[in-house]
């Protein structure tokens, strides 16, 4: 993403101290890291004071933008989303997000319990007008830069309706936060031909093309097109969108470990590996997972970032620089804009029948 | 996979000479390097006469173990499967089909429309006792060995009954094919806990869990857990496997190609990479898509292997190579003994109740 043009002033974001493998520490160093990108940004820190304290007398630049917020529980990666709903009000993740509901903070960012976060953030926040069901978003690496895909796990099955307003939610963020001026949107499937797929998706694709909105619809895209960068915004359901999603990190994984594996196998391998190690240093750093943390959750009245729970503060770092991004870019009243237009003249749009 | 024990004479494989972009001179070329490893097999080889006759003299040996059939009509890559079943009855892919619906041919390899030699294949050999739906399988590099996933296409939708028939499936394939003693079975999903997933998923579960044929059923993978490996049979819906299979392909291309990249930006990267030509050479032989190709129908009364289209005749050679390892290791006999088995008792089994 770049950055954009102007710095916004006096932005408060909310943190769950709490989330993540090595919480808090990497949670408070992520943000003295994030702060230095972003001076002027204030912070209120959720979570158990007695802990903290000690902790953020180690930032004096940080400390002096915290306002630290004792919060006795903790929500569990284990806990079940119903279960922390109702039994976790007073848990520094809940918290944190009320402090956005209750207009202190402009945006929350926690590294706890995914299906705990989405449950509580959508009760406290609610969806914007015209979006049914909130998707999870993340910026991915491509062949040619970043696009964005989504839904990657909050709706395991979605109808038709779903996967167009999340096209119309990651365009406008393609458009806002990754500054494409005109983004191309596909929709996820088996092929790219007209009769392939399920209902969902046909249907899907049979509005975004009907639609007058100033939207570059691109059809159907492929498993291999994420990769490729064919389109700026990937729809699809939770359930393809996080296999894909964490299928391109296995293969990652895969291919990393290989590589080494072979090539410390021999002297050459390793000579070879030595001298290209700036190269190589290059292209891991062009993958780093760590520049991508932060997952979205697009369509809530509010801005809500979803760190991996295995970041180090590095990647911490990240996903509270991406909060901060999606205030300034104003990603919400984009999609209110755009929703809202969009939903006044697509129900005249006949769907096309069924075929299997 | 490793080559069977012993290798069974008198196997005769039929090919449809006209599949694939590079038909057919590389369907030609391939069966000639696959014979050299498979002495003893025969060939009927089905296309139009006149253009095949001068290729096959090109290869004496082959030649003499070839059994030439005119077939004028081609199924076209855009053709509907539907209508290829109709019209397509003269065709080189159906009547190279029908070679082992008659018996004379032990198995079939095509590089054409998939959709199209999925339905005749279908249509002709029929699916194996108890089995409703047949399911693409598709062999796959991992960190530790190999692993087998389907449906990787044929079914967009699949019911809890449909999975656990893949489950079956592809575990005598890993038995018989990938020779693993007592392969684990996985379901992809969206989380590894019993309470994630749509109903199919779940459901599956439950009946594969409790079933008392000597299966080993792990329980839920995710996407990371193809590469990693992590169980020897990942069961999957056609619509989620064929996105998964294409993103590995996606992000193999997107890695492969920006690690060149990198290397070919500075003096040092190129050096490297020429110093660690042999290690790099290794690494990319081990996942060589070529060594992958053949994706197999499994649940028809008849060997059928499908060759990816674009393949060259190394690629076509392995699918070859594939469905005469699929005819010497019994796999469908295997099959129809296992879920007899399995078919006898499962109906006992509760289903557990849709939790979302």
């Amino acid at each position: 993403m770049k950055a954009p043009g102007i710095v916004s002033q006096n932005i408060t974001l909310s943190i769950d101290a709490m989330g993540g493998d090595k919480a808090p520490d990497m949670v408070v160093e992520g943000m003295d890291m994030a702060l230095k990108d972003l001076p002027g940004t204030k912070f209120i820190l959720f979570g158990r004071a007695p802990q903290l304290a000690p902790l953020l007398e180690k930032f004096p630049t940080l400390s002096a933008n915290v306002d630290l917020r004792n919060a006795e529980d903790v929500i569990s990666n284990e806990e079940k989303p119903g279960v922390a709903l109702r039994s976790g009000r007073k848990s520094s993740m809940r918290l944190a997000i009320n402090a956005v509901g209750e207009h202190e903070a402009d945006g929350v960012v926690s590294a706890g319990n995914t299906g705990a976060l989405m449950a509580m953030a959508k009760f406290v926040l609610k969806t914007l007008p015209g979006i049914d069901r909130p998707a999870i978003a993340s910026v991915l690496p491509t062949m040619n830069g970043e696009i964005v895909m989504l839904d990657l796990g909050a709706n395991i099955q979605c109808d038709a309706e779903n996967l167009v307003q999340f096209g119309v939610m990651g365009e406008v963020f393609a458009r806002n936060v990754l500054h494409i001026q005109k983004p191309s949107i596909g929709i996820l499937n088996v092929g790219t031909e007209v009769l392939k797929g399920n209902d969902s998706v046909k249907q899907a694709a049979a509005i975004l093309k009907e639609t007058h909105l100033p939207i570059d619809f691109y059809g159907f895209v492929e498993g291999d097109d994420i990769g490729a960068g064919t389109v700026d915004v990937i729809v699809t359901d939770g359930f393809t969108g996080n296999v894909a999603l964490k299928t391109m990190e296995g293969t990652a994984k895969l291919f990393a470990g290989a590589l080494k594996d072979e090539l410390m196998k021999s002297l050459f391998g390793k000579m070879g590996a030595l001298i290209a190690k700036p190269a190589i240093d290059a292209f891991r750093e062009r993958f780093d997972p760590r520049r991508y943390n932060g997952a979205m959750f697009l369509g809530l009245n509010g801005i809500c970032v979803k760190s991996h729970g295995g970041t180090d503060a590095f990647g911490f770092c990240h996903a509270v620089k991406l909060a901060h991004e999606l205030v300034t870019d104003q990603l919400n009243e984009g999609i209110k804009e755009d929703y809202a237009r969009f939903s006044s003249e697509h129900h005249t749009i006949p769907l096309i029948p069924a075929d299997e």
